[in-house]
């Protein structure tokens, strides 16, 4: 997607170990109008799916799964990483490592939102070493749900994560593949 | 905001200690056209306001600040509850303590950000004793924003935030004002 490549080039900030920042429409600050142009990319690219529900995880997917989810007009469910008590104990889990946050969360959502037969489009603003898509695919698959691809808005192509989701048999969208970074030179892309 | 009152009364679920769970359409499930209605009348109400910015804090009040963006074309700022790499350490900080979670949080955006001179709309999805609200409002007084007013879901009006919010000088409009609630009967509201 150029015009997000054209941004991240424009905005995204780099630091050293493989750290880019899009913290100024994505991840802290949201330009709204920019992700409804990104959701309207993942329904181009997804619309012949038969797409019934959109999973993402808290907290910045959910603005990405938002965004997209007004073309596909179908519900979010965005998985928690910590037990509340707006959540029933009728839940499935996944174990997750958290690249930022250096953490191993659990992830988790009620069974009453996900249900066997549903067709289940999974969005992420990152995919890195596909740790948290991997723990949504598990969740979709524990619920008999169908994963009909995954959505990331910026892939770091360098890590694994790509590969790996692939090897689970799930198609892998991102709309900026980042081949490599540098805090002098900036970002590369893998078609540039 | 009736069809708020009714889907509500529908959907949520009372349980002892006064909660009310709406994760079918607010907090965990997102039903992302309902939640484009409530978007539309946040901006009906303060259209007028001047706003430049929304700010909320992660995680449910991410998708009913985007939901009220699309119609303000503003972007959106959510104040995050733990330090990430994502985030500089360029920060206004304060301190809210979460009914939910039992606990307490600081929440923090970058000083990038939020700025002198801005006229922001705070929006939620709850209010309950205010605790939320009273840090976001902090955090844009620390910058010298303006807090043209803020926005909540639903209110559980038998609690004291409304009050203090206002003791702060600050409007505070609720789509759905909860007077009662109780397991076997269900909710009422301050204008039924």
């Amino acid at each position: 997607m150029q015009s997000l490549k054209d941004k991240i080039r424009r905005e995204g900030k780099v630091y050293p170990g493989n750290v880019l920042k899009v913290d100024g429409f994505l991840n802290h600050r949201i330009d709204v109008d920019f992700l409804a142009e990104i959701g309207r990319e993942f329904y181009r690219r997804y619309a012949d799916a038969g797409v019934t529900k959109i999973l993402t995880v808290e907290a910045s997917g959910i603005a990405v799964a938002c965004a997209t989810a007004a073309f596909f007009h179908v519900p979010v469910l965005f998985a928690k990483k910590s037990k509340t008590v707006n959540i029933s104990d009728d839940v499935y889990t996944a174990e997750v490592a958290s690249y930022t946050h250096k953490t191993v969360n659990t992830v988790m959502v009620s069974r009453e939102y996900l249900t066997a037969g549903e067709r289940v489009l999974i969005l992420d603003d990152f995919l890195a070493n596909g740790a948290a898509l991997q723990g949504l695919i598990s969740l979709c698959r524990q619920a008999g749900a169908e994963v009909v691809g995954c959505g990331v808005v910026i892939e770091k192509a360098f890590q694994q994560g790509h590969a790996l989701i692939e090897g689970m048999g799930v198609r892998v969208e991102s709309l900026a593949r980042v081949a490599s970074m540098d805090p002098e030179t900036g970002v590369t892309f893998l078609d540039d």
